[in-house]
């Protein structure tokens, strides 16, 4: 009973990696809003497993269908539920794996949770959970933007030891991301993670990576002090994905190593607002966006399925050696950048939409 | 309307840092549980500033009083109210602050949001709010303990630039981690990160710091797919403390660094279960727990309030000099110990009791 | 952003009466139950509206397509998403009424709520909206009776002013309500209460009626001190139906004319338990079961679209004349029957799931 | 974890009969209101037993302390804690009934769903729970009232066979219900009804009664389908209630019996806005409010706890007397009014709070 997110602009997800479809319900969305199945399919798109060097060969469509809540290309107040189909289930390829649970997988837990699992692919725990999340955050961001002008621009930061320099925040763009398969702005450092993930799949292994992220243009206020807070819903947002291993908003962990003399945000006028010089916060202060720039980063492990021999145990604890069949990334980070965005975009309108009761 | 945290063992705070009384209603607790105030006041001493050289001086008894819940020395199922009366108030020493926005402090951001801020100490985002969170999850601890045998452990892992070596997370305990003012069980590093605690107390500065914390003795099972996995739960948590940053479990960010191969955790025969030989997950997968122990790190800024002069600008956009008097730590993380031990034992608790729903 | 009911056992229903279709998300079903959508489509055919003399002469197969949650005809624990097509949409025949707010319908206050409403058939106000209801109070009813032997009927105990008599709910059958159209086990006034609807159906009027219904074997503990009172999360429940007007558990209002000691259910000895020697308690002390059955009446108005010709006004305001073409019902009680029904195991899985929480 | 109502507005009440207090955290007022204890004073005053010869003898201040979220006479918009302390234990007066579970009353119920109760008085069963409901409701009655100019007047309509005749439900005051113990504003009615009280007082027996409430000057557009339908929230609200047994709103049972033509309520212009003529909707359609008054009728059974002799078995079975001692209402209803209006308030101003997500 916990598929649902949002207080207000809520969410309920469903759907497996093999059943019939995976899908969402999005209640509270505002009434009167345009929108198309347009507007959502360009980060399901994004989203979407590429025929590419670097992503997995299945290839979906995964086309949404809008099952209520817009009329006229308006919607109506009332909750959209939007489908994906599962096309391509091939649960053979996984068949072999179902009495071995796989090292650092969900099979096992799943199993010791409900006592039954999915038998193929990973059931909730896929990844292909997320395109539910995908289509919900589509909307949101377009409430953001047009009600707000807030922008949201993810980006790999880091795969392996690689890491990105001099991405500037309050200018980068998503085609400037979308730019190269990596999804990594700062060229020179694209082509060596691409190397590494390339060394990683044919090692027939994989690799971790980290994804920043900004919110740039939002009000002030945003928030809901104390459990609530900007940043520790941001954080719940980003530790349910799969593959998430650590948050940071603004200074994060270096941050800690810092005094405060140095680490304080001193204000100044902005235009008609006050505004602060430095952004060590990442743009939140008592768990509230004070204006400036939201920031922060999130770290992926690399995926568990590999193609590479593993020495382990099946469900009754004899030993055996596992090599994953079937697709699988070598990488997950630059398919996570649309995952990223939206849940942020889930967790932004939520905030958004509360505030309005004070207005 | 986010002062309530869990869904099954709920707890509902309130109090600003000089209203008459910080509280906490809590929900959920199981029946029948022996439970006197003494069992809450453990943790709440832990958190009370000492009147020792690191931490503030400002003295309050924070003795609790148990209004509801409890009769003849059980719980009775229904919610207990607990009262901490705030005895020192000192509401002056603020007072010339109050035209002044702290700089990295809650105050713009309040006003912002409220229209209103409490005119003296942080309100509601003063430290002083966690007191009901350590009160409520004093119950959560205790409960979790007899029911499972679970024992949760924080400490001290860095201060400014000064780690700890070689802390075994398998069999530390509460009374090594008390041994020093700073909690950190390693002496060495406690005796640096002293030092540098004291440097910046004497510099008129804060420093910020790490806290670990391990949770050992989880049945494998708890944690809600796909929302409020453990991790995200954990996460949303910890982040909902006041000066956090970040969060990261298991292996972290330096997991993102890491290969497939080498971080996945093979699965062994562990007795009469199945446990893994390595434990890069964090006792975590696909947000459940599998049995092994939870482990994860809370990185804390330095604190925002320190006594140099800070060049920034009052409410109306005009340029002043701030510099705090009154009371205030200059590193948080050592009283911080038993408020992440206790909001963890608030998450566990909740999960443990949603998952008795499908024994 | 309140269209989803329950805690544990939870649903998110979606659809409005022209859009591509109805369904829900069913969260917290427990793991490892055999369900099939035969099982869900028996109260869907009871629900959907039949071609005969007494309902409305829309024909709808209503078809349930289970899109997710099950594998191999088991429950995973996991979200059951599922979808009844709107096959016979024709909107045409509403359109002439959109500029008119019907009275005593949903137009005025969905356009004043939302600042636009569905422009054809009742958007989410419509009867189609209960299809999801029905669809997961399918699944509640199977678990309930599995679990605890839980038995729900409901019958129709008046239309106009014609009452039923001597019905003995301890024994009551679904067999027996539909033996008869009219779904009315009491052979005379089904025959009394048919000739009324016919009459309202002939003057192009409408007429009300009031539902009843028993749940039997219940387990005595059900029901969540103080705000989730079995009877006020049934009350809620059914004032949550369209056309609802009034909810009365066990002796309703007629109790409140009684006096105490004739009122009072005096406790025996049953069997290894404690019963009540009468039960105009209707099952609940407190707000929890006490092990005799619940039982409770539902009053329906008339249905607020008739053929007639009303005197009445336009959206702006100008006076105009309103009748109403397109399908109807004269009466909704007997097509109200299957969904009391699950709305009552919707409340009462809800309850018995999170009452395991206790055990 | 059921003690919390609201989902903006939401308040978490604690307490049992004979603690240490009992008490309510009100989550979500909006700041800037200015709020004393005197304003809460007043409904609890109201609420309190009398010393008159009506109610029972039971003398209680019920001073209610404000714990929290007011600084200067104004809602920080953070949590209001308040508490009233239980001054007049007296628990002796119940140990004699400890091993007979009273009939009609939860300790049976209490004792199957949590294996323990409250050895003396109700526990959270008792009258005495609702004090932190109407402390809260008081704040929500303001708002409404300042906001909005919402009044809300509830009044005794029926004591045993005794009935109103003639009430304007659009002009009735407060004051005019107060002129009489009895809270019944029909003068020869009110001598019936309290000639009924005392004749069952007298008989050491007990009666019941139902209350009528009307909202006035409500706006168009409060209640969320589809669950959330403001009625679905009032029938949940009233039913929660100690002793409550039925609901029903506008024309409610008596409109089961009408036919369509006559109920519906046709539109004209009133001022600035489409009114209805007549009103036997009560003020909603679709479970949103239309403007018009919203009333509705609240049914309560005879107090359980009577002085008569009762015949009933102990928990272990054995037959046994009860004759209740200690002080106990023959009537709840008068005490009911407060209650009925608060806990009204409670409904409207969440749901007043949730549509301004929509302004």
């Amino acid at each position: 009973m916990s598929s649902s997110f949002g207080r207000i602009f809520r969410i309920s997800t469903f759907g497996e990696s093999h059943c019939a479809g995976v899908g969402v319900v999005v209640d509270g969305v505002p009434p009167r809003m345009s929108l198309s199945a347009a507007d959502i399919q360009i980060q399901l798109d994004r989203r979407r497993p590429g025929g590419n060097k670097l992503g997995t060969e299945r290839n979906e469509a995964d086309q949404v269908q809008i099952l209520s809540g817009i009329e006229n290309g308006l919607t109506l107040g009332t909750p959209i539920g939007m489908l994906v189909k599962n096309k391509d289930q091939r649960p053979g390829d996984y068949g072999s794996m179902s009495q071995i649970p796989r090292p650092s997988h969900a099979d096992y837990t799943y199993q010791q949770k409900y006592g039954i699992h999915a038998s193929s692919g990973g059931g909730r725990s896929s990844a292909r959970e997320t395109i539910g999340r995908v289509a919900a955050g589509a909307i949101a961001e377009k409430y953001l933007y047009e009600e707000y002008g807030i922008e949201i621009v993810a980006w790999v930061s880091s795969v392996g030891d690689y890491d990105t320099n001099n991405i500037d925040m309050e200018i980068i763009t998503r085609a400037e991301v979308d730019a190269n398969e990596i999804r990594c702005p700062d060229t020179q450092a694209a082509e060596k993670m691409t190397g590494e993930i390339i060394a990683a799949r044919e090692a027939k292994d994989s690799v971790g990576g980290v994804v920043s992220c900004v919110c740039r243009n939002l009000p002030a206020g945003l928030g809901e002090p104390v459990f609530d807070r900007l940043e520790a819903k941001l954080a719940h947002a980003m530790l349910s994905l799969p593959a998430t291993k650590g948050f940071e908003i603004g200074s994060g962990f270096s941050g800690s190593r810092m005094r405060g003399s140095l680490h304080n945000d001193p204000f100044i006028q902005k235009g008609d607002r006050l505004g602060t010089t430095t952004n060590y916060s990442g743009g939140v202060q008592g768990g509230i966006s004070n204006g400036e720039s939201v920031y922060f980063r999130v770290a992926f492990k690399p995926p568990a399925t590999i193609g590479q021999e593993q020495q382990t145990v099946d469900f009754s604890g004899n030993a055996t050696i596992l090599a994953a069949k079937g697709r699988h990334d070598p990488c997950v980070v630059p398919r996570a950048i649309p995952i990223v965005e939206t849940m942020t975009a889930l967790v932004l309108a939520d905030l958004a939409l509360i505030q309005k009761i004070r207005n």
